[in-house]
């Protein structure tokens, strides 16, 4: 089958599971063992897909038991995967709750090339022939070309928890993202980007996009190692104006990251 | 039964469906070939009523195993079909989970031959008379046929991806569409037709009326081969002031066509 | 037991169920056939309650598999028609899946007798006396005893398509229906008829009184032959300026009229 | 245990159930007719307890089979009689579908006696001495009485049909209940009294408190012999401002009070 | 497994479950006793883990049967004994209904020193060297280190009845939360305080933070021995500007504390 890729960015599929806990617990535990087996072996066979990447989170409270994050390039193979872990597993025994598709993308409201050179031109006065301007730009380009290479093809990381929350830019009324033209959009932008780093080394965010393929306009994933950082950055965020205006939110969902191993354990599988 | 047609427009029923996993591992790998068999049949018997129309989509993410979208011209025999499939499997073992029932219908903001022969007669300066004038106004006709043929009378595409999603106009306070006059609403879906303009040959459009037969008033159904295109083109319309002020939108179901075989397969049925 | 009859109107509910496939399919032909046979029976009986009417459709995609449309002038007679519903199949074979109760009422916008003796009288300059106001007054009372006898007393009607859908006057901001004054919803009601009658012999409507019974204010039922006119007045209303700023909705159900025997066929049963 | 009782008011539980009819249709007849016997002592031995009240209602429609209103000013025995009505049935026949716990409450917008005392002097221009002061002043003192006792020990009327919904007073906008002060709301209310007033002897209130204790602020169940007055008192009372402006409503549950024998052969057990 | 806590507060969970009220009464009563056996023992052993705190509630109305609040500074541990609850009983004998995960946290708005330092020496005219300046700042010391033990490290109390609900601060038009200055914010938490303060011994109250943790920004548990004043409390508070202007608030769950032996009594199980 001919294969499926974006133009630009990676597949990504959020996918949320509840145990029957009665339908498993009546298997003989030698077929406990081999379901464990099925889903290492599926996610191993999975992540030998170039760039393939697979995270599993148990979840915290009850909307779900656990999670897995999956990053692919190509959808025919994502496709697959999330039908094949359903047979990891006793028929019936795992069932979906939840999940989000999406695509990873770059924000088109980073720097361009363009207004950097601008700066560099009529802020700092360097002429572009001048050694000074070059060094600066190279350096521009090679942080743009390290930001896009992060969004556009995520490696997932190993921060020990994870928060999904979709979202939306609100439509209503007065406070319209989509009316609003581009440099007011940017500037907005720019404020959530501050409060961002803030919590650089604290907290890892990777938005990709749901816009034409899942109900919510971008998801959101917030990798930390305390979750008291994934409370603070969301609710330090909320007072920029760009979310206490224009953002919508759906559920979040937090889960913390174990191996298919330490999650049938935890799960008391 | 006397056939039920509409006076305009065909018949179009999009139908979502989850696999009960449990039941269908319990069958014998016969019946399992037999139900495959019978989908295939069933798909192939209707396809031979008069334009009669089904595609078959493996749907990424939980909210649905597969979709079927169909097109009739005549309601018993499609009311028909959606409940043959439920025969074709094993009783129970195929779920609906969502469904959107609409008919195919023209744009009445396309182009009016009255508004071409002023355009032809006033801004050209053309005669009706002319030979110009003929060949042009015969050409326009000729577009609108076509035009009108491709959104009365649906062909179903073959692109890999399809994307549905139901939408309607809002009637919130200011930004109500229904309070508009017809010139108003016809300006802003301008708009909206030139950004769709952009994505000829990436994405192909079908916009079906379900006003009085859906919970939305209208099913939009993209259709493209890389899915990377429908983020794209919702999310340049969404900045069409159409969209931007005047739209409302369900939830996004995403779905990789394969025929009946090719779904089993991949669902590992 | 005493009976419980309305001062005014008669009862009406309409009911949706859900097929359970699996527990049908596990029945001998013989249950099923008597299962078919005990619903005709039952509204065959209920029928011969006084004004008792019931009609049976199929229902269009996956929110119901099929809906009956009681009326009733007697409560505890509907109630106990609703229940014996379920004991005519195998019990558990058939779920509930959407109702609304009701109840018959006449428009308290229509034209009463002194609007109308004004108009005779200011209008047309016509005496009381005179035997052309005395006509003129009887043919009106003859007028509004149909209309009422239609609204109160409604009688089910054998077009091939129903359309059902629940709705509520607004309560918000600026658009509050019932802070306007009687004159001003006369008047906003009154553009709604007009726009109906352009569809008199194509669709048939009857709106009944929901409120405090339901949650919705009316359900309003639609009959039509042809599914297009369906759709057609349902658009066509919402530009009338009260569906624009006025009413919500809730979900549209459409179905196909048949009798148990063709209804059974049709859903495969 | 040591019982827990309000400082003021008695508890009250609306509960609505739905028979799983297949569980049900399984049992021997002699094991129905036990669980019928179960729930008639059950609520017997709980009308035993002081002040201790249950209703029984076949609900109109698919929302629920039966609804049983409990009061009782003891909150163990409240809860234990919710817990023990499951055990009257065969485990799992019924199930819960939706409840509402509330606690009896006086209105803070009644007449009080100082507002009274004021009407007396001022506008009647007695003098607190006089025995005609004093006369009226014991009556409006036995009125208040009796309000207030109907009010926080309210006796479940015999009426034969039900309406319970839910309400809360909003705080959008320009209309936020919560923001004006006492005396507009007091008048507000007012208006609603007289509404109330013009179905005395047709219909009885009920409101009693939800805030703190269920998700809406009030539930509101009317009795009535026949169900027109329960449409027509609550459409009258939607055109007070209090409702049109500061209202919003839950669903609708009507039901038709039995005994548990009838209440068993009306749902055909 | 490295411990995970969190930078400041402990975690806290609110559980919620329903049983399966027919799959319980299918196990011998051994079995059943074991289960209560389990659950004593499991909470018992959770309650070893240094701070580590859970109340059992059995819940009025039918959103739960019962419900369990766990407090946990480590949470790994967290997440182990909520799956544990499930293996107590047999497998799918307790469902898993609603939860909320949230985090203690300190008031943002709570008086700070400086504050405190200011009132004493420009409205108290103190001199920060004199003894009664020092001898009140550090019974203000004293006082907040007591409030912020009791909001990171809370302990359960042991009242009667407890209500939890989830709420949000508004984003929405004029009345944006998240658009007011601090100063602003803190002088609205003000008034909120003070209405708290007059149900002080009567009502408790713990907030923790479920931004970017859960669906909801707080949740709030109210702690009291008469359900009365958990009516009175949320009432009162809903005329703070506070509330009135910027609260939205989930649903209300309510619940009687019982150790687990009584709860399986109360539970019928």
């Amino acid at each position: 089958m001919e294969p499926i890729r974006a133009e630009e960015g990676w597949f990504v599929l959020h996918a949320f599971y509840q145990v029957d806990r009665r339908l498993w617990a009546e298997l003989p535990s030698s077929r406990q063992l081999e379901c464990r087996e099925n889903l290492e072996e599926l996610l191993r066979n999975f992540r030998l897909g170039e760039n393939c990447q697979a995270n599993c989170y148990a979840v915290l409270g009850h909307k779900a038991d656990f999670g897995i994050m999956f990053v692919d390039p190509e959808l025919h193979h994502l496709n697959e995967v999330e039908n094949r872990i359903f047979r990891c597993f006793e028929p019936g025994a795992v069932r979906p709750v939840y999940s989000f598709f999406s695509l990873s993308e770059v924000s088109e409201y980073m720097t361009q090339e363009k207004d950097y050179d601008r700066t560099l031109r009529e802020k700092e006065g360097l002429a572009p022939e001048s050694p000074e301007y070059q060094t600066k730009m190279e350096s521009y380009r090679e942080r743009m070309r390290f930001y896009i290479n992060e969004r556009l093809y995520p490696q997932l990381p190993e921060h020990r928890v994870m928060c999904f929350y979709p979202m939306n830019k609100t439509r209503s009324g007065e406070y319209n993202w989509y009316s609003l033209d581009f440099d007011t959009r940017k500037k907005l932008m720019s404020g959530h980007l501050i409060t961002g780093r803030k919590f650089a080394g604290k907290v890892k965010q990777l938005v990709t996009g749901g816009v034409g393929l899942d109900e919510w306009e971008w998801g959101v994933t917030l990798f930390a190692d305390d979750p008291f950082y994934l409370k603070k950055v969301v609710y330090d965020m909320r007072f920029d104006e760009v979310s206490a205006r224009y953002a919508g939110f759906g559920d979040f969902l937090v889960g913390i990251r174990l191996d298919p191993a330490g999650l049938f354990e935890r799960l008391q599988l």
